[in-house]
């Protein structure tokens, strides 16, 4: 364990020893002895991950689906260990209490509350400065990854500037049109999208292309290329879940690694955001398939976030959502039970399976190929009738997803977010001031005040 | 603000200081200033509150139903200041993973994992000793504090063993007959549940008279006496709810401050349990009036113990909850909305207006009465159709409950509980103890060990 970054298990420990010296340390250091220790603890890169969605419902129900049920206690999950407190979600939409993506993540890329729908701008629709491009201007590295198409509201509030998140081509010029100090200012960008950047009316791939970047479509190329500026689109809109994946594309984990090793190279540093982007999707789609599914992958993320962070020992990682969706609870209709083993039993999601019966796929067959599950007649006959009654995958879906639902104890109280605190977790130098209840604005306005101190550490 | 207590705001500070000084601090006192520190964080008295059911969702909602809508930023609640962490809720019940109230409080209350129903006894049905036990044992004043009869299954796991949460006569029997070093071994026993405590079989109330205790019923007899030891019961079964409450129950607050009034008076210190019972029996309800009227008064007696502990500085604080109940969800069908202000329209809870109805009182008027909303005729009309059709309290309830329902945007799936991890609270000496992610079982632990070290420091 590195001794300058300080992890669950030695927080109580430090904090302790802190206490016991009657609430406030008194450094005996001599000044020069303070500085360097003190240079020790730099922050010189901060990786953040938004799992969007990820309600505290979401991270306790996949400890439940990851546990090994050989031991009698739960394993903490990669999440666990680097618990620090929770965020308030809110937003200040006239209309709407409970936040969407954009405000929230506005929030937490700009310091400010704002209105749903707004990217990167405020309540009167101005623009606001952003955490990725304050990184950009000090001279560091920047990264958007998402699963999601990557001009979609959590990456876009850290990357472009519009009064509303459904103006997708405009959000995607902004990515090239935006110059800080005459330079792009997202330097490595990965996700799905190629419908927004190869458009009829403008290609802003080829336009990247002519600046130095690579691109790339696949997860081979991906892989390959060894550029430091770099657009790859693994998708038309967004990427497929975790578990439907193709091969072509790469996992969210291979996205931010492949960022990392791009975006380490500048000695100032650099800022990337990671979206888990599609625990939302499911959480909308009332998928607790999907769900576990996508939590796996920005699980994975998170991991190689950490492991980058215990090597380096100058990376702030914070990891944390945005809201959470669908009003999922573990337990429903009177039952004291949730059961994560029908959901390990599902090798694709239901949409994936309902689209499959859509396009005529035997039902039954069909079923039985993609979960590993006993069905019973009665299950297996609700999605015939689904497909029966209206053959569209969508209600094929929903008769699938009940199965899981009511096999696993899953609730649901909505198609929409829910207004809930959120988890943070933090790791490595700096991670002490995401402590306890905050606001999702103060999570920019510590990353502000750390770019700030960043600045005159690394910028020599 | 005392300087051997760290609260959130400067618990950041102490944090960082720590981490400057590279992962773990130097002591640089000599053997003689680090005793006489170290003596200044010595914990003497724990006070355990434990809101039943209040999940994340509960501690949130209660913010925007506190928050002064004049100022643009939501103010934190009592309980946000003190945010340590998370702790997981499930039970071993072979049967039932999500957590009831009585395996939950002996997890907490004997640091062990347990079967729905247990009250102080493991898997085997055999009894484990209990933090309120062991403080008994070291010398310690001892105390339990509910708004449920003071035999249910959240204070019963801390003072009592039986096999089965319903047998509430052998567990009032417990309390009387289970004796420490030949002493009683709760000293103050305050909440509702007279008819079993003062039954014909068996009179405990007269019995623990004859042994020097106080025996109490009402809210002005408590506040008068002054015994060290006492017996209040301030109802049938349950005590009220907070809003509904007559001038003859004591608030929460006030049981929780005549506690501590007795307890304080031996040097060795005490323990103290209190619990905020009826959040969760809002939830199973799903009664969100309910549920906000029972977190203002868990929050306030949150305050009584968080003000001594101030004074005291010998004084830990832990709040947390056994799980969440009801599914409760702020935000439901789709809409992302959650608002409080029809639920402070109301002066009572729906359960208290429907028992007036049910008894003969005129529906609209009794409504006018109670909720200060502009109530539509559809509104009215359906408290009606629920009056008309069955007469019954619990449909008339269920039709106001509604109202509010719909009117705020919450949303529920239960009438049980449910299974996400819940908040941890701490203050004073110790709170570091409490961070990150933790086992209920762990809460537990802590208090062992503390009561341990708290032996040789207090004891002399």
């Amino acid at each position: 364990m590195p001794k300058n970054t300080i992890t669950k298990k030695l927080w109580p420990v430090a904090l302790a020893s802190t206490l016991a010296v009657s609430g406030f340390t008194i450094n005996s250091d001599s000044p020069a002895q303070a500085a360097e220790k003190s240079k020790k603890n730099e922050i010189r890169n901060v990786i953040f991950l938004i799992g969007d969605g990820m309600g505290p419902t979401y991270t306790t129900a996949y400890r439940s689906f990851k546990d090994n049920k050989e031991t009698p206690m739960q394993e903490d999950t990669s999440f666990d260990k680097d618990l620090v407190g929770m965020q308030s979600t809110y937003s200040w939409d006239p209309k709407e209490s409970v936040t969407d993506s954009a405000a929230a993540a506005t929030s937490m890329s700009a310091g400010i509350k704002t209105y749903n729908g707004a990217i990167g701008v405020d309540m009167d629709k101005k623009d606001v400065k952003t955490v990725l491009e304050q990184a950009k201007e000090n001279g560091k590295s920047t990264g958007l990854v998402a699963t999601s198409q990557i001009n979609h509201a959590t990456p876009a509030s850290f990357g472009a500037h519009d009064h509303s998140r459904e103006n997708y081509d405009a959000i995607a010029n902004d990515y090239y049109d935006d110059l800080i100090n005459g330079k792009h200012k997202v330097d490595v960008l990965l996700g799905g999208g190629t419908k927004y950047f190869e458009r009829k009316d403008r290609n802003i791939a080829e336009q990247f292309k002519k600046d130095g970047y690579s691109y790339v479509k696949t997860r081979e190329d991906m892989l390959k290329d060894k550029n430091k500026q770099i657009l790859g689109l693994f998708g038309e809109k967004e990427m497929a879940k975790y578990i439907d994946r193709p091969e072509t594309q790469p996992t969210l984990k291979e996205m931010t690694n492949s960022a990392l090793d791009r975006l380490d190279s500048n000695k100032k540093g650099f800022f990337l955001m990671v979206e888990g982007s599609q625990i939302d999707w499911a959480g909308h789609d009332n998928d607790v398939v999907a769900a576990m599914s996508d939590m796996k992958s920005f699980e994975e993320s998170y991991e190689a976030a950490i492991e980058f962070a215990k090597k380096d020992k100058h990376t702030l990682v914070i990891a944390t959502a945005d809201h959470s969706t669908g009003g999922m609870t573990m337990g429903r209709d009177g039952e004291y039970k949730w059961d994560p083993a029908p959901l390990k039993a599902a090798k694709k999601t239901p949409d994936f399976i309902a689209k499959e019966i859509e396009g005529g796929a035997p039902v039954e067959e069909t079923l039985k190929k993609y979960i590993d599950l006993e069905l019973t007649p009665e299950e297996i006959q609700s999605v015939k009738d689904a497909k029966e009654k209206s053959g569209k995958a969508l209600d094929i879906d929903n008769a699938i997803e009940k199965i899981f639902d009511l096999r696993s104890g899953t609730g649901w109280t909505t198609d929409g977010h829910t207004g809930e605190d959120v988890t943070v977790y933090a790791y490595g130098p700096g991670m002490e001031k995401f402590a306890g209840k905050i606001e999702n604005t103060d999570t920019a306005k510590e990353i502000f005040a750390i770019l700030e101190q960043s600045k005159s550490a690394f910028n020599k």
